[in-house]
């Protein structure tokens, strides 16, 4: 095989990792040896602090993609005669509705346009009328569009209604602060190749260990089974599956480099900044955001379409990628879109090359800067 | 974090890949970029052809563990009327029909001592009075033991009497023949990490592509769904969630070293050369292999512990450990035994230097060699 082109990528994940995450890959560890038992116990403890979790919350690693771990914690959570309200605003929320309906789970949602945050108000409303609802799950920063949705009083109603708050933080965990004990959450579900610079391969859940004990025997998988996770993890250390190793040992070194960089503030201080270039770079060039600022995570951000027949998005994607530009698809249902990562070890100078790529590339395809929207 | 020791691994996985896979790990592909699908569309012919499988078959990975890929081949393949019959010698085989039962899939079992191979003439009249059943499930190379079970004759009987034949070849592809097509196999499930010597984290199963068609909507889950990955990998050559790239890197570049190592023969001769250096070493120390030589595979070896108060695994284990010679807990069910795998990137050096470590740690515990049986 031939050395792939070292590209940027501007992508919600997997992202650019640091040299030092990447070189942690070149040990091969048994995965039922002490040392990298260690390894993981420390990664379970970090996990759970950086995400304001106390003793009385565990971090349980699951391997696979974020969905794998989104479905693991629906799975075993919500019993048998549990129902799910699913608040959503794109498309990770709907995957949530959609899990809970493969597993025969009962779920019901209220759903907003994808360019609003969900409303903490309606779903006190909906709680206090559907006393059906044992768990409620919504995502934090919504991938979709980027969107940020109001975590913290959304915990407030669901707490002061006594259900389950369970949140999706996969590309929020590690860039932005996260406060479960704060939010009320109880169980709140992150992958290692976003905001915290990892690989991808591991997700995680760091879940209330009372709420975890009480689901034994919920599980509709072996391998997506949290609490039998949870329970060999905390009698043998051990995954009960062969782990990715060597993607175990990346999120250990992508930790190391979060506290390095002065933890959740540091690095969401170089996003924002990040964010700052990719947004003042594209408004010079006409094309517009589809969010209102206010609404944005400095994560990713989605782009309307230049106006007129000569945009064709496959071609801009080609000639930025030629460039070593990798930017990312829309995924909106109702308008033609673009999105933009600002994660993962990029820094403003990147976006700067990112804009004169973008300039370079309209002008390739006839389209003239600034375009009209 | 300080570097582990450089250890040899004789497990099943995960074991010692060579610098060729860990450096194809250094670099950050996007999951969505055009050479990222190439390399994905390129790993599927190539497992599919290693597998002795025409394109009348389909390769589906899937992200996590070999186990992962096992739920995802039942859960997806035998539909809600169907009933799987599982034979079974092992700990692997005992565990499809745990997987089948939280599935909720109707199942029953043909059960061997774990020191006997499975029999094709038990499976015939199984099925001969059986009709319910519609898919046979059994293990190649059963690593309880490292027994191997003779697959061929039972896929003969399998296939007269009209009922879908899945195997789990986990450790076997690679380092044995395999013969999908000869050996009647309509599903096979392997993972990267063992004989095909890539890093673990992603599994995947071969399947007869009719089979896996009319299994449309049988999945019990949303992330372990076969046919809904089979159909995004060929409707736009992408996983449906984000796939462990480096990983995914790691195993093209395994799967390239395995074509210059002479393909499955040249490896298979010196799994076999690592195997005799193992077996004449510990026969002259008087520890004794559970398998009678016949039965067992050149992948993994297991010991019957040395008789006498003196033999405390943890230690036998630390003390080679501290050696950098990683050594695997025994999993039978009936008596005490640990495992030596001889796969991986080792040679009959690294056998002659694991025999010399295990005289002087049965040396150290006061156990005089040869042990008493």
């Amino acid at each position: 095989m031939t050395d792939p082109v070292r590209a940027c990528l501007f992508t919600p994940g997997p992202i650019n990792t640091s040299d030092g995450v990447r070189r942690a890959m070149q040990f091969d560890m048994g995965s039922r040896d002490p040392s990298f038992i260690e390894i993981v116990r420390d990664i379970r403890d970090r996990l759970r602090t950086l995400a304001g979790a106390g003793p009385d919350y565990t971090t349980v690693p699951v391997q696979g993609s974020g969905t794998f771990a989104v479905e693991a914690a629906i799975g075993s959570l919500v019993p048998q005669d549990g129902r799910l309200l699913v608040v959503a605003n794109g498309a990770y929320g709907r995957r949530m509705v959609a899990i809970a309906q493969r597993l025969g789970i009962a779920v019901e949602r209220i759903e907003w346009p994808e360019t609003e945050p969900c409303d903490p108000v309606a779903v006190q409303q909906h709680l206090a009328t559907h006393h059906e609802v044992t768990h409620v799950a919504a995502v934090h920063c919504e991938t979709t569009t980027g969107i940020i949705n109001p975590i913290a009083p959304i915990g407030a109603v669901v707490g002061a209604a006594g259900r389950l708050f369970m949140v999706d933080a996969m590309s929020s965990l590690g860039g932005m602060p996260v406060d479960i004990a704060g939010w009320n959450v109880d169980c709140l579900i992150s992958s290692a190749n976003k905001c915290l610079e990892g690989v991808p391969g591991i997700a995680f859940v760091i879940v209330r260990t009372s709420s975890l004990m009480a689901s034994h025997g919920n599980a509709r998988s072996v391998s997506l089974d949290l609490h039998a996770q949870w329970e060999e993890l905390e009698r043998s250390g051990q995954f009960r599956f062969t782990p990715p190793t060597h993607v175990v040992l990346a999120l250990a070194a992508a930790l190391d480099a979060l506290a390095r960089e002065g933890g959740v503030l540091g690095r969401e201080r170089r996003y924002r900044s990040n964010h700052r270039v990719l947004l003042e770079g594209m408004q010079a060039t006409g094309v517009r955001a589809i969010l209102r600022p206010e609404l944005q995570s400095p994560v990713i951000t989605a782009f309307h379409y230049p106006a007129g027949p000569r945009f064709h998005f496959e071609v801009f994607y080609r000639l930025l990628a030629e460039c070593g530009l990798v930017i990312y698809p829309g995924k909106l249902t109702e308008m033609d879109s673009f999105r933009i990562g600002t994660i993962g070890q990029l820094t403003a100078d990147d976006f700067v090359n990112l804009i004169a790529g973008i300039r370079s590339a309209l002008d390739t395809m006839g389209i003239e800067v600034p375009v009209s929207a």
